[in-house]
């Protein structure tokens, strides 16, 4: 059983992750962090020892939960001072072999939402995705996921990886689309507020029925008059372009 | 005093307005439509008379509520048989002059939200952007709009067209966005699902906050290995450019 975990990192996951997990009633032992101030913080807040160096390493801990950027998770578990028993991270584009022979056992805690630490998050609804090599382990995993989610999923990396992609496009590009929205409006002194409901019931439609049946707009009536106006009206090249191979790949589809 | 309305057109604007308008205590006096059978529908739904031909366009209508395609509203206004005493359409790229000479007074009514016959719409919460030339007029359209929506707000054609050209970034391609999401899914057997929490809270995200406040991802991070891994597991040319073009815009921006 897992119940003393450790966090490396304390950015926007290691945050929610470990907040969350403290209040159902594990035990979060130690938070280690680059910078000690954010170290700290985040160890005050889940009654947790805190440290800027991999030296310190708890060895009370059973589960490591490394929450870290992708590119730094390499290096930081070369520089592990012994081998601990379980270590899990919790990328969404980085293979579970990464981790290979840095833990007893290894595994992937992917939690597939967008985090900010100013925002709540209702932790209940996140999916989370995970992964073991060992069919123990998973369960051990799978068990602390349900203490705080109802969307547990078993997705090997593979898997993850086309996840993170198609991510991708839903989250981050289409946050995008909104602040392009947003930017076209505030070049004219016109509120973003107005879209707020529009934005609300795309967002809805797309999940209450399949997105692809749901799209409206000039590119799916082949209204090319209007299409051609809004062009017309885009200033920024880079807008334009990809008004055009948005537009493109909607006619397209429809057409197949 | 607006009391008695007609529409021409029984397209998904016409079928959501005369229903909440009918509701809220307006009488509907007659649907005009290209089709029939779409006419009777309607009439049908909220008890009125119906017709496939402009030439029994009634005279006890006060206000004629103007809702079909942008391209085809000119033509059809062309076709009056008699000018009656009010007109607006509910278009949010069309000029309110198209219908200069149509109707004793002219004016826009036009509903920012996007909507299909087989969704309920909270009409409540629907911006509705009103515009008309004379002044008594505009206040009776902003009376008859603050029945159904509680956001009304005077728009000019001009910030209506800026509006509508936001709204299809907002809208037409953040759902463009999602489809492209579950198609990458789909080709891996994974289901859109998973995706559904993030959708929300992206959404969410943006109405709360500014959304160039809100971005995550790895374009915004600079981080070029996962980016490139991405362009490599995108087989679909379009989906690369536009992954590129994405990925270009939201780094420049943070430059900026």
């Amino acid at each position: 059983m897992i119940k003393k975990l450790g966090f490396i990192g304390a950015g926007n996951v290691a945050w929610h992750l470990s907040i969350v997990l403290n209040k159902s009633g594990l035990n979060i032992v130690q938070v280690i962090s680059r910078t000690l101030d954010s170290a700290q913080k985040l160890g005050d807040k889940v009654s947790a020892e805190f440290s800027d160096s991999l030296d310190d390493m708890s060895k009370e801990v059973d589960l490591w939960i490394i929450a870290i950027p992708d590119d730094a998770i390499q290096t930081v578990c070369k520089r592990f001072p012994f081998i601990p028993k379980f270590a899990v991270h919790t990328s969404g584009s980085i293979a579970l072999e990464v981790l290979e022979g840095k833990a007893k056992e290894i595994g992937v805690f992917y939690p597939l939402q967008t985090f900010s630490k100013q925002r709540e998050v209702n932790m209940q609804e996140v999916p989370f995705c995970i992964e073991a090599e060992n069919r123990g382990f998973f369960d051990n995993l799978e068990f602390l996921a349900k203490q705080i989610s109802s969307k547990v999923y078993p997705i090997s990396s593979k898997e993850r990886r086309e996840l993170h992609l198609a991510a991708v496009f839903a989250c981050n590009f289409t946050n995008a689309m909104y602040t392009i929205a947003e930017d076209l409006l505030e070049q004219k002194n016109l509120d973003f507020e107005i879209l707020h409901p529009l934005i609300e019931e795309t967002a809805q439609k797309a999940i209450d029925n399949s997105p692809k049946e749901m799209q409206t707009g000039p590119a799916i009536r082949e209204d090319d008059k209007t299409i051609n106006n809004h062009l017309k009206g885009l200033d920024n090249q880079e807008y334009q372009k990809l008004y055009r191979l948005m537009s493109d790949i909607i006619k397209q589809r429809n057409k197949n």
